[in-house]
């Protein structure tokens, strides 16, 4: 399993993916699952994925070969929308040729999905939800955010505190957490975490930052959550009606 | 779908159930699903039922008609284990009858879940998870809760707060957090949610309470756990790594 969370905001952008990959829970790996294009001052990309590996690591492969060649791939997409839609083409193109080469699938899910975010010099930023069969959605300032994979521990946690007018730092403190409950509950989702924003119109150089098991702020903060909840249920009454 | 929680602690039983019941979104009844046996004095069981509405009708109605008579059924078990393999039993006997009736099961899924939980004079408390295949487990110290149905989004919040020693009201409290973010996330998991505690070794009538969408002390909490929630996030500090 696997567990992206990507947030379109009024900041700007953040994304978060784990790390692990299995195949059976006696079959373990560690593999990023975020991967940035990037033309300094003029377009940053940001690709999340999950689903079948193969298929995955294929669709990146052929994207970072395109990347290449000026005035192709996402290098010549001349919008996000188009960028989608350059990406919803490879996955069908990778898993066309996967399963023809077969005859079969074998029942085997080649499906993947991926979330796509970022900005190119001239539009908001935007970020997209991009289902195994190509087809995609787009966020809005009323569904500001996307998660793919196993979502639905850390979501709650979203719902409650992320707003399209949240600020990045916090949406950052929030996703973390929804990682923590996630990994607490899905042995299939695992550390490390990695992590990255972008700033609106900035065009800076991202720099992704690596959560790992014994980073001490991230300890740090899921401590400090755990007393934190704690004690806000301690403060919450007790109803009339129950008997002591 | 459903979402149902028991909970086996130091102070004694707890039990929390949704009422929603849908054949698709366009079909959505309401119904309880928390079921009480009681002999006053002598023996308290409460089952929560998820799965196939006609199987679960089934499997109460026919432990109710049995209950009627001595010596027989839930009223002559002398352990809850024994009534976990009853009503393991029932749970046979109806799905057998169902799907031989009709001879084939038409892809229907007859299958249902139950949470019996309870203490009957001479034993602790007890509580068991009772699969579709009507075999079933037994809950811990280490593991003092079970839920049934849409278990995943409100399961976090439980993991952090709720360990075998946490009093009945902390626990409750926390029940009523976990049904709200399952509710927020979840249509098909509705209001009003019946709660129920048990007191270890009092053996007073329990009195179900029901949480309708008008209760003020449910909209109260759910209001302070929000914003509780959002204070503790604003107190978290930001990572070293991350740029304003």
């Amino acid at each position: 399993m696997t567990y992206c969370v990507a947030m379109a905001l009024e900041q700007g952008l953040l994304f978060a993916s784990d790390s692990r990959t299995n195949a059976g829970v006696d079959h373990i790996s560690t593999f990023s699952k975020m991967h940035l294009f990037e033309v300094a001052g003029e377009r940053q990309l940001v690709l999340l994925t999950a689903g079948n590996l193969a298929t995955t690591q294929s669709v990146v492969s052929l994207l970072r070969q395109r990347w290449a060649h000026d005035g192709i791939g996402l290098r010549g997409v001349s919008s996000l929308y188009d960028a989608a839609l350059l990406i919803g083409d490879t996955v069908r193109e990778v898993i066309a040729r996967d399963v023809s080469e077969q005859g079969t699938t074998q029942g085997i899910d080649y499906g993947a999905s991926f979330l796509l975010g970022g900005q190119i010099k001239g539009e908001q930023p935007r970020l997209f939800n991009i289902y195994p069969q190509g087809n995609f959605i787009e966020s809005s300032v009323e569904t500001p955010y996307f998660q793919i994979g196993e979502s639905k521990y850390g979501k709650p946690i979203l719902d409650r505190v992320v707003q399209f007018s949240t600020p990045l730092n916090e949406a950052l403190k929030c996703t973390l957490i929804s990682f923590d409950s996630t990994i607490r509950s899905n042995l299939s989702v695992g550390l490390p975490i990695d992590t990255l924003t972008c700033k609106r119109d900035a065009f800076v150089p991202p720099k992704p930052y690596r959560v790992t098991e014994t980073d001490p702020y991230f300890n740090q903060i899921r401590k400090s959550w755990g007393r934190g909840l704690r004690k806000v249920f301690t403060q919450l009454p007790d109803g009339a009606w129950f008997e002591r």
